[in-house]
């Protein structure tokens, strides 16, 4: 799983038309001001363990939080992040771990962009030393791959 | 190398602190509406050709920007899409290799944002099914190894 953690003034987005793999059931239309936004490329080493790619990923999400001072997390998927991608299924299933388990932790307001859907988004990045992050995360690893800042 | 092009309402940025490999001499703010936005990471393998990675670069950012009917362009440094990046002083030739090869062309309104630097930025992406498209370029194969859209 690649991540790339972005300390956000604010992130919207808007759906405007569905893939063939759209997700159904979705939030068409959001927002968060001063969040830390997750966008987020499932790749297919991730199927071998799921859900350990997703407890590796809010590890990582609840530490650069907690660094940043922010409790707002908008997580968006991000295929582009990857050349190796997971299935849609596991992808969807990955990126729904992550909300739900973020969510039971409590203290966060957590939202998730669609996937498979064409976006509208606007972002704006502080651009302080640690406002931009990278993680690379394979599961049955102790930590994240790699770390880039 | 790769590339991360994005069909852009607004593209803004601003430099807030240097890195230990920042260039000199650079535009420290600027912005373009109706962009293509152009997030590159430049990678250890482009530097066994340059000039050709380059050469690849500008023709896939000549031939998306035609396709999108957009003449203003802005190049953006962006290593998190790799995890084998070229050196810095590689990075910064293909850089403004690309950057000049553009403005040589004519036609186009060519920024690029400094490398090195720690950057506040924004961008707004458009949601088109064109407006997110990225491109894998290895220096001395024909055409982009792999798109992905
Ligand atoms: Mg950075
Ligand atoms: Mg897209």
């Amino acid at each position: 799983m690649r991540l790339l953690l972005i300390h956000s003034d604010h992130i919207e987005y808007e759906t405007r038309k569905k893939t063939k793999v759209a997700e159904e059931n979705v939030v068409p239309k959001d927002a968060l001001d001063e969040a830390l936004t997750v966008f987020c490329a499932v790749e297919s080493v991730d199927e071998e363990n799921i859900e350990d790619a997703v407890r590796q990923a809010v590890d990582e999400i609840v530490a650069t939080a907690g660094q940043l001072g922010t409790t707002n997390i908008m997580i968006y998927p991000y295929a582009h992040l990857s050349a190796d991608l997971a299935s849609p299924e596991a992808a969807v299933s990955a990126l729904r771990g992550i909300e739900d388990a973020l969510a039971r932790k409590g203290g966060f307001v957590v939202k998730r962009a669609p996937f498979g859907w064409y976006k509208a988004f606007s972002i704006s990045c502080k651009g302080h030393p640690l406002s931009e992050l990278s993680r690379t995360i394979v599961p049955g690893e102790g930590a994240a791959a790699e770390k880039k800042e």
